[in-house]
C-alpha cells in the first residue's frame, strides 16, 4: 500500500485543475428558442435597428409638437383628425399643421407627425381634437434605432443566454444562434463492489451511486454527462476504459483513488500520462487524483459518497464550467449559528454538511461513505485548515449547493 | 378607451395570483438519471438497508476487538492470518479468536470479526499480523443500514431531486421514481404588429420576442412553455386561442393587456371566465391581467418587452414554480451602491434594472418599450411604492435574476 507523498492544499489543487483547462473551441447553431443557458460563441451585431421604425410610446394623437405650444387647460389648441392608426398597419397620410391622427401605442409615426399627445390630454369631438397640454417634440415616441440601433454589437462572446438576451436575439428577427458545443464529461464508475442500478444485487456489493449523482452535478453545470459501464479495479480495465473515455472532454471516474492494495488508478494514468496531483487537505475528499492523459484531464474521486460529490461540488464543477465557458458559480451564502461543536482536522480544509433549521446550521455529516449525508444537506460550512474547533452557537456561513 | 378602475397593490396582486393556484396533480415515471430539478410525487421508503452488510471503513484486519485489548506500541498482540477480502468479495471464513483477516475499505467484514485495526496500527511477517494498539468493537466499521436502515422514509413527496437526492435513489437500486409531470404553459403572442422570427418584417411591425423570452422563464422555473402562433388583437382570433390554450395548466398572453382602444382581452376574459384583477401598482408591468377561465388562470402581460419580462420574472414565475410544486425562488441579493439618482413613482413599486460594476448598481432602464433594458440587466433594485427618491450613492439591495 502507498501513501500519499505530500498533501496540497485546497486553494492549491483547485489553482492547478483550473489552470489545466482549456475551454472548448467547438460551436454548434441552435434554435433561439432552445438557447436558454447556452453560452455565445460569437458577438451579436445588429443586423438591424430596434424599433425598426419611429413608434408611438402613448395611445393618443400623433401631432406637430410646435401646433400644441400655448395650448392649455382653459386654452385649447384643436386639430383635425385626418386618419387613424393601430399597431401593425402603415398609414398613408401625412399629418400638416393644424391636423392630427390617432394612434395607437405601438404604432408606426405617421409622415410629418414629430409627437403624440397622451390621450389623457385630449379630447375628441368628431373630426376635432382639443390639445389641452403642449408636447415637445419627439415626446411620447420612441425613435427607430432607440433600443437597438443598426450595426450595434448587442451581445458579446461568452455571454450566457437568459430570457432577456433570448428576447434580444428574437427582437432581431434571428431564429438561430451560434453557441459554443457543451462538454461531453465521462463519468466512469469503478470498483469491483459495484452493481449497476437495476440488476440484483449480490452478497458483498452496494449498487453503483456516484456516477448518478455526479452526473447530475456535470449536468446542472451544463455538460452532457456519459455515464459508461462499470470497471474493474484492476490495471487493464481501467487502462482500456480510460482510453476509450478519451474522445470525451473530460474524463471523472469515482472510486479508486483511495491509497488500498486495489489502487491501480494511480499507476494507470502515470502509465497514460501524468499526475498533476493525488491528494488534497480537504476532509472529506482527499484521495483525489487529478492527472492529464493525451491533452485530456482525468479526475479520480473517492469511491465513498460524500467524498466523491464534495470534490464533485468543488473540484468537478468548476472545472467543466471553465470548460463550458461558463462563469464561476457564485454560490449563495447565509449566515447561521452551528447547532452544536465541531471537532475539526487541522491541516485539512473540512466541508461539513448541514441542513438549516430555524436559522441554525446543524450538521448532517456521518461518515464519507453516507450518502445520506449529501442528501440531507442544503450546503456546507468551510472549516479553514488552520481551524480545529467550531464552538456551538458560533456564527458560520452556509454555502448553499 | 377604457382606464384601469383601481389597481392593486403589488403585494396583493401576487397573494390573488398565488392563492389561485392548484399545484397540478399529474405524475409520471421517470429514469432516476433523469430526475435532476424534478420532484418527488411519493415519499420514498428504503426497501433495503444502505450499506447493505457490516463493511470495513479502512484498509487493514478484520480482527475481534478484545483480541487487540492490552497491545501497545512496545506490546502488540499478534494474531494469525487466516484470509484476505476485497470490496465485492465474500470471504467464507470465520475469524476466530487470535486470528486475523486482511481486509480492504467497503469490503464485508467475515464472519466472527467485529471491528477494523487499521494497517497504520499493525506490522505484517508472513501469515503474522502484530497489533499495536487496541481497537474497540465496531471500530473503522460501517454497520449495515447506518447510512439508511430498511423501511426508513428517505425522501417526502415534494422534495426537489437534486444530485445527493438522485445518489440516494440509484444507492437504493432505483431506476425509476414518481415526478409530478411539468405544468405546460401555453404562451400566446398577441398584436397586429407582431411578426414571428424567420418570417419578413412588413412595415409597422416588430417581430416577436416576448414569447421567446416569457418561454425562457417558463422553462427555467420548470414548467414545458407550449409557444403558440401571433394572434390577432380581435375578440374572436383571442376567444378561439385562449379555448384552445386551455388543454394546457397555465395561459400567459403577452401585450393586449394595456388600456387601448384594442385592448380586447378584458372583455374576452369577461366573457369567457372571471377577472381577478386589471391593473397592479407597478412600474414597469402595470397593466398585467389576470383571469380565471374554466378553472384555469389567464394572465395577460404587457406587450412592452421590459414590461413583458418583469411581470414573467415577478408573477408568472412564482405562480409556475407552485403549480409545478417547487419552492418559491430564493433570489440572490447583493448590496450595491446606485449610480446615480433615480425619481420613482409614488403608489408603484418599481423594478428598476441595474447591472453591476465594482459594487456599483448602474440602472439600465429605457423605457418599457425597451428590450435591451433586460439583456444588460443581472437583476433589479426594488423601489418600494412609498419612496420616490433614490439619492445617488445610497445603498440598494439588486435582486440577482
Amino acid at each position: 500500500m502507498r501513501p500519499f507523498k505530500s498533501l496540497i492544499s485546497f486553494e492549491e489543487a483547485q489553482k492547478i485543475a483550473l489552470d489545466a483547462i482549456n475551454p472548448i473551441s467547438r460551436t454548434e447553431k441552435v434554435k433561439v428558442q432552445d438557447s436558454i443557458n447556452r453560452v455565445l460563441a460569437t458577438g451579436i451585431q445588429a443586423q438591424m435597428a430596434v424599433p425598426p421604425f419611429d413608434r408611438a410610446a402613448m395611445d393618443g394623437y400623433a401631432v406637430l409638437a410646435s401646433d400644441t405650444f400655448g395650448s392649455g387647460r382653459f386654452d385649447p389648441k384643436v386639430l383635425k383628425l385626418v386618419g387613424s392608426v393601430h399597431a401593425g398597419e402603415v398609414l398613408n397620410v401625412e399629418v400638416n399643421q393644424g391636423q392630427c391622427v390617432e394612434i395607437a401605442t405601438g404604432a408606426k409615426i405617421p409622415k410629418g407627425a414629430d409627437s403624440v399627445v397622451m390621450i389623457e390630454d385630449t379630447e375628441r369631438e368628431n373630426h376635432e381634437v382639443k390639445v389641452f397640454k403642449p408636447v415637445y417634440p419627439q415626446a411620447n415616441m420612441s425613435l427607430s434605432g432607440s433600443d437597438i440601433s443598426e450595426g450595434e454589437m448587442v451581445l458579446n462572446e461568452n455571454e450566457v443566454l437568459g430570457p432577456g438576451k433570448i428576447g434580444v436575439l428574437t427582437s432581431l428577427g434571428l431564429e438561430y444562434v451560434k453557441v459554443y458545443e457543451k462538454p461531453k464529461v465521462a463519468i466512469i464508475p469503478t470498483g469491483n463492489e459495484v452493481a449497476e442500478v437495476g440488476d440484483d444485487l449480490k452478497d458483498g456489493q452496494v449498487f453503483n451511486s456516484n456516477s448518478y449523482a455526479l452526473s447530475a452535478i456535470a449536468k446542472e453545470n451544463g455538460a452532457i454527462p456519459m455515464r459508461m459501464g462499470i470497471v474493474e479495479d484492476t490495471q487493464d480495465s481501467l487502462k482500456s476504459a480510460i482510453k476509450k473515455a478519451l474522445s470525451n472532454d473530460f474524463v471523472v471516474l469515482s472510486g479508486g483513488s483511495s491509497v488500498g492494495e486495489r489502487d491501480v488508478l494511480v499507476d494507470v494514468v502515470e502509465e497514460l500520462g501524468e499526475i498533476l496531483f493525488h491528494g488534497v487537505q480537504v476532509k472529506p475528499g482527499k484521495p483525489l487524483l487529478l492527472g492529464q492523459v493525451e491533452k485530456k484531464l482525468v479526475l479520480g474521486t473517492p469511491g465513498y459518497p460524500t467524498a466523491c460529490l464534495i470534490d464533485g461540488y468543488v473540484f468537478m464543477a468548476p472545472m467543466i464550467r471553465k470548460l463550458a465557458h461558463l462563469p464561476a458559480i457564485q454560490r449563495q451564502k447565509v449566515k447561521a449559528k452551528i447547532s452544536r461543536r465541531v471537532v475539526s482536522t487541522l491541516g485539512r480544509q473540512q466541508f461539513l454538511t448541514v441542513r438549516l433549521e430555524n436559522g441554525e446550521a446543524i450538521p448532517v455529516f456521518k461518515e464519507s461513505g453516507a450518502i445520506t449525508s449529501m442528501a440531507e444537506a442544503v450546503g456546507f460550512v468551510e472549516i479553514p485548515a488552520n481551524v480545529d474547533l467550531v464552538e456551538k452557537g458560533d456564527s458560520v456561513e452556509v454555502v448553499l449547493f
